[in-house]
């Protein structure tokens, strides 16, 4: 029998009841593919604030380094936006993005034909929507140096961050995107501001340069703003974007919600080597946690996503993914994807409806 | 009678054919309200790195700066698009920007009820769609130094820009955002990524600050990604929108494509003083251009702009706008904004209608 270790970070809000009910449908899919788990919960977020005074307690980030995939439920609520910037439960998040290593970003937006309706698009627009957001995670803007708030010369405060790039840093991220296209329909836009930012001319150059190692895959470049127009007007016409961290944070969230169901959406963060990090692209919804509403299917479809690409499991992955899908069929619907004819179920309960599927 | 200096910039593609319909229906608007105009033309973008080989000539940037307003048409296009940075037309228009200091960009979205079919978002969720974005436009990463591609010490290529941002450009922006919430629904959101950005932390800090001098206006934060969302999911929640140079780049054409009629939509640039920037939003269309297919309806209603916010002249401005309600009521559409059972019309018919409605 395969072990693995698997570092549990349940997080804030509804992180832990999504993480309680995609920790049993990973066990049993794993069970079913002859593979078993050592789960190790720790303490992440605002609950690691609470419990120990820092987002990401040392301890933490080392059983997240020392495994072989994490699962992290949500962070942050309104209990820590007071923090100043470094007690915040979003700094837990991108330090242990850097100490992991993980770079790149797998997003994807899919409509199930299921859900279709729950898109604030027109049907003929939203249907069919199907596309993979790769977004670089640990660079640009979001850890540029120089950073911070200083007064200048004539004792005004001035807030500086630094968009960085290195050319390794958009070879490695564009190779992931690449072979994410070629595994798909074979088709990469690289998202960048050519037309303004010098950081984005380097991108579209080191970009354009890996296409001939590439030649399956048609290779496109747009601007971020026509991006974000286009992702509305017509969805369908992108397969896998690539793109820098803020514009990949921007796009990814927009092109979630074009899908309606950002409950459903799961994301992979993955490294040259090392645990990845899988995560729901939803927050921790404060509003509803602890009231058993919350959507864990998106959870569980990163657990899937940790198998796939965390362990290389793909089998079991693909038994998790069927299995949510039965249980759509079916018509079992948590609150936010719930429409009129289907059958009204809390958190739980869609969890063993997909266990029952399995 | 009240003379006025207008410096117009046809630019490229499709802008000399909406600026010359437009010209038209300010010269007749502002008869009709005992104005007259001076219009100096003169080269910019494409057309003038053609002419002269840059695309902000000295003599164009003077003439812009001695007008009392300035309006653009479009510009760009296939042609100059492999050209290095500094000779590029958007090169032009930045240079443009920041010579006439107009720092503050509005940007209206609004569904009208005769074009809400024209949006991708259900009909529910677009009618009624109403906002303003106000863009911070001279500042931010589009002209922080340091910036460039440089090598570092590995002799690898480094892509950099920097966001920057003083108290003194927040809080100029802030104010113009304010007051337009004012006069509007009283509902002001400024979007940033302070649980990120350095930059961001500060621009909340100084808008925070002024609410109180506004009491009459409710202020909100939302976070860029969330905001990405929002618009998708429920677009009437806004009134106007503040952010900065690059948000709002992104997110105003977001806006744009969520009303559908993007060939509708016009903007204003305006400093503290000194002549405005007024512009239809869209771009220019090289594939149409020449063609008389343009909807020059966007250019028009930058006219009214220019006559509101650049002159202060606000029954011209009216006329204007309700001439173009009035055509469309008639049923006029050019391309872009047809649906079955109206009246297909080119960019000069459209002009003539609006003049004939005047
Ligand atoms: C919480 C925040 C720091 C984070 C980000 O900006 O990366 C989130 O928005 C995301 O996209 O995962
Ligand atoms: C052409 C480009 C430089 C410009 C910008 O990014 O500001 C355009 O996208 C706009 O929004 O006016």
């Amino acid at each position: 029998k395969k072990r693995y270790n698997i570092a549990l970070l349940p997080g804030d809000g509804i992180g832990p009841e999504v993480i309680s009910v995609a920790k049993n449908v990973l066990e049993k899919a794993g069970f079913l593919q002859g593979l078993e788990f050592d789960f190790q919960e720790m303490p992440f977020g605002g609950a690691a604030l609470d419990l120990v005074g820092v987002p990401l307690p040392e301890e933490t980030s080392t059983a997240a380094k020392q495994s072989d995939a994490v699962l992290l439920g949500a962070i942050g609520g309104y209990k820590w936006d007071k923090n100043e910037k470094h007690l915040r439960p979003e700094m837990g998040l991108l330090h242990l993005r850097r100490d992991l290593k993980v770079f790149a970003n797998l997003r994807p937006a899919t409509v199930l034909p299921q859900l279709v309706d729950a898109s604030t698009l027109k049907k003929e627009v939203a249907q069919g929507v199907d596309m993979m957001i790769v977004r670089e995670l640990t660079g640009g803007i979001y850890f540029g140096e120089p950073r911070g708030i200083t007064i200048d010369e004539n004792g005004e405060e001035v807030g500086v961050n630094t968009e960085i790039y290195a050319a390794h840093e958009i070879d490695r991220i564009a190779r992931v995107a690449f072979e994410t296209a070629r595994k798909r329909r074979g088709k990469l836009c690289s998202v960048d501001k050519a037309n303004v930012l010098d950081a984005s001319i380097l991108w579209r150059k080191r970009v354009a340069a890996l296409a001939s190692e590439y030649p399956d895959v048609e290779l496109s470049h747009m601007y971020v703003d026509n991006a974000a127009m286009q992702l509305i007007r017509y969805p369908k016409q992108f397969d896998t974007i690539v793109t820098n961290n803020i514009f990949g944070d921007i796009l990814s969230d927009e092109a979630s919600m074009i899908t309606g169901s950002i409950g459903m959406l799961p994301s992979a963060s993955l490294g040259e080597s090392g645990p990845g990090l899988f995560e729901p692209i939803h927050g921790s919804a404060p509003d509803i946690a602890g009231q058993d509403k919350a959507n864990p299917l998106a959870t569980i479809l990163s657990a899937a996503m940790l198998l796939k690409y965390g362990l290389g499991e793909e089998k079991a992955a693909k038994r998790i993914e069927d299995a949510v899908l039965d249980a759509l069929n079916k018509g079992f619907r948590t609150g936010d994807i719930y429409s009129p004819g289907n059958k009204l179920v809390g958190c739980k309960e869609m969890g063993e409806e997909v266990l029952k599927s399995l």
